[in-house]
């Protein structure tokens, strides 16, 4: 358990009030924003944890200092991150510590384990302490412009805005592109429900587009086993969800001849169960107690399981890929609370005589009710689904989305929108790719000038495009698409 | 870790000296016992801990309390039982607990675990108590008498002779038979050396010959994950090492078609991984840890190992032979020290809805310095392996083999040698199959009239017999044969 004190002490000069409102008081609110308020024009702070500067508009006004105090997207790369009300150890052996807190009752700390992301204050998870936490490093604007010198391309807006803000060992990938090596990405989804949500989509987007700029392969791992074991759900339904939740992620875009989809039901085996072996005979009890907060009444599987997401970091995992080659440089693109697995498969990697996964940590996705409330799978309404109809989209958007906008027109004209905890504001970061349109948006919010059924009509034209785009995509995957991702095969390599 | 307080009070009548003679001057006494000593004719007390009366001439004196304080056979169904220096743990992680003791330095109790077995008393494990400990039950005459009408078969003479002396439900077993159920036999090694020794040969004669009476598939695991957790070996050696030893395990002669081998390595995946993951979601670290006294700093490959040897109990694990029948009963002829992983097993089969598995249980194989020296893989004196050539067998079993007889040709003639402790009269028990002989043996032996070199002239001749026609049979055995055994393939059912 990675508890985290941040012990935050926030001061934006746009906060009017720090004191969280409660959360039974927020849809409330979300439906009486959508009027006209006066404008001052100022500038807010944005609510990026990490900016990077050189590609947005350099006119805000912004806290040198990074503060988890902003609104926190709570996104994750596998759906027991998704911070759902189910996530935590429901089968016969109790964590207890891992139960979940309600958003009424936060931890003193924050939280950021792989079964739980809570924030300790309602501005969402302290992302610059997490780093410190962690041991990891900021991707900054140095970072991003010789992304940008070595790649040839601008950085994906996830990159520029922020949202994939922390990394490991970036810089070397870039050392070795520059010298002509090629690497290859691994990511990852716990299939644990049909219904994926945008927070599910937004790593596969970050993956796909790193997989077009830079030519590698890609593995894709379904932990069906690790859903099964923490979950109560039998093995037939994940390994179901991980051939359906498939098709989403197929339908994102990737290549089929650079990329390769497995669920660990299916794979387990031979060179990549070797390597499973090699990770746990240099693992112990005592280190995954202190890297996942397990404990003696943790059942032995869940003990057992962090080698299993640790190896498809090796390329020796993937002899029908890679073929001899045990020396192929590994990017993981993933969200930060999955960092615990790869902290751990670095300090074994030496040891088996293979090299360190690198890896980009991207921060969470928010829930429609704001930065510290939970999405859950069970309600509907805290999350766009990637089977929502058009009219759900308009319908949640409006009534759900947690609004920094004032309470009258006439304060919201005065005093503008708070695009810190404005949750439409945030899901436009994610979604709106043009850096003018958005930094405006965000200029004329915070101004008063542009009222919150405004802001919310741009998100909805952009989510109905988006969902509705992925829905076309994925209702042409065939059952036979996915049997040919998930071909045992050689890539363009 | 399992001790047993064993609290030895032994008191048979041809016991003359309790006090165990210390292990530096077994070797010494062995070579010079090899002459002829007066005979008073008396019967010894058998050494076999449960010797079944009805196949055996009663005329013997016995006692009617099985006591362990008779020197016991020593043999186990894999090579981590074998009691080698080597076996402990030694990979990173220390299991202080655990380290070898040596001969001279007994335990205060009895420790039979998987990877130690070692008596308190010179007279080798106290099975008796070991049955109680372990919550088993004795084979008893009843029970070999019930085999016999079932099967029509005089039971082994391993069953006969107390060698295989406990077990779990072999009564259910028995009942499906006489229903004209079918179940299956589950058995193992864990391959961790080339070279095979004759205890390594005696589950394997036992499962041979209840294959055969029963007409039934068999499952063969080789262990060759666990070798790699628990040894300082690469994963390449110990799946060579599974193929080579597969030889020896063919050359005992089972029928193809109803026998299926299969390495971990090759074999963990599917339906199999399923059911170790099945059995991993119900195992916490906290049963592992009073099961197999495993601890905090155990690697995590051991901890969740105990799932691996379980599933093979299970007939769902292998589809490819039982299609789905989920329900298929099995039966498991093992060494008594191998039963944590099957108690566990039956713990938790009912909770997946699975059958417990049926288990009969050996007693060890005695090294050639006595019951309870250690065998040492890295000693090549101290067991006749499968590769020894004739005049290899002659002069270990001259020079090594521990006797019970006397120390002068008088002493011996007036007071007899003694059964008990003598290992060329065990090894007599194990693989001289005409009772009648071997009782006359005996009670010339016990009566001083044969002499320690009579004694083990015959041994000599049994086992080169043995050996050699072992080594003809495995000469003969093709990488192609070991293919086809290995082969996921239906068989006869």
């Amino acid at each position: 358990m990675h508890k985290i004190r941040p012990h935050v002490n926030c001061t934006s000069k746009n906060m009017k009030n720090g004191t969280p409102r409660p959360a039974n008081v927020r849809s409330a609110r979300a439906r009486k924003t959508n009027f006209k308020v006066a404008s001052d024009g100022r500038a807010s702070r944005t609510y990026f944890p990490f900016r990077y500067k050189a590609y947005l508009d350099a006119e805000i006004s912004r806290s040198d200092k990074f503060s988890g105090c902003g609104a926190s997207p709570s996104f994750s790369l596998r759906p027991n991150m998704m911070k759902e009300e189910t996530a935590r150890d429901n089968t016969n052996n109790s964590e207890s510590e891992k139960t979940p807190q309600v958003a009424n009752d936060p931890p003193e700390e924050d939280i950021v384990d792989p079964w739980l992301v809570q924030a300790s204050s309602n501005k969402g998870i302290d992302y610059d302490k997490l780093i410190v936490k962690f041991g990891s490093e900021r991707i900054d604007d140095a970072l991003l412009h010789r992304f940008e010198k070595v790649t040839g391309h601008k950085p994906h807006h996830f990159l520029r805005r922020g949202i994939f803000f922390s990394h490991r060992e970036l810089q070397k990938i870039l050392t070795l592109v520059e010298n002509g090596t090629k690497f290859f990405l691994y990511t990852g989804r716990g299939p644990s429900s049909e219904a994926m949500h945008l927070g599910h989509l937004v790593p596969f987007l970050m993956t796909k587009w790193l997989q077009d700029v830079f030519d590698v392969p890609l593995v894709i791992q379904m932990t069906d086993d690790e859903k099964f074991l923490w979950r109560d759900l039998d093995l037939e339904d994940t390994y179901r969800l991980a051939y359906e939740n498939a098709k989403d992620i197929i339908a994102v875009g990737f290549d089929i001849n650079k990329t390769f989809i497995f669920s660990d039901l299916d794979f387990v085996n031979g060179e990549f169960y070797k390597n499973v072996l090699r990770v746990q005979k240099h693992v112990t009890f005592n280190q995954v107690k202190g890297i996942f907060g397990f404990d003696e009444s943790s059942n032995i599987g869940k003990i057992m399981f962090p080698a299993i997401q640790a190896v498809p970091s090796f390329s020796s995992s993937f002899p029908f890929i890679f073929g001899d080659k045990k020396d192929v440089p590994c990017l993981i693109p993933c969200a930060i609370d999955q960092d615990p697995y790869f902290r751990m498969t670095r300090d074994v990697a030496p040891k088996l005589g293979f090299l360190k996964p690198a890896l980009i940590h991207s921060t969470f996705f928010p829930a429609l009710q704001g930065a510290n409330s939970k999405m859950s799978a069970s309600d509907e309404n805290s999350s766009i689904f990637l089977t929502d109809t058009p009219k759900q989209i308009t319908k949640k958007i409006n009534k759900y989305a947690f609004s920094g906008g004032k309470d009258t027109e006439e304060e919201h004209r005065e005093k503008g929108g708070d695009c810190e905890i404005d949750v439409s504001y945030m899901y436009l970061s994610f979604f709106l790719e043009d850096d003018e349109e958005l930094e405006k948006i965000r200029v004329q919010y915070s101004s008063g000038k542009m009222l919150t059924g405004e802001l919310k009509a741009r998100l909805i034209e952009i989510l109905q495009e988006l969902v509705g785009g992925h829905q076309e995509r994925r209702a042409a995957v065939t059952d036979d698409d996915v049997k040919q991702f998930m071909k045992r095969r050689s890539l363009n390599f």
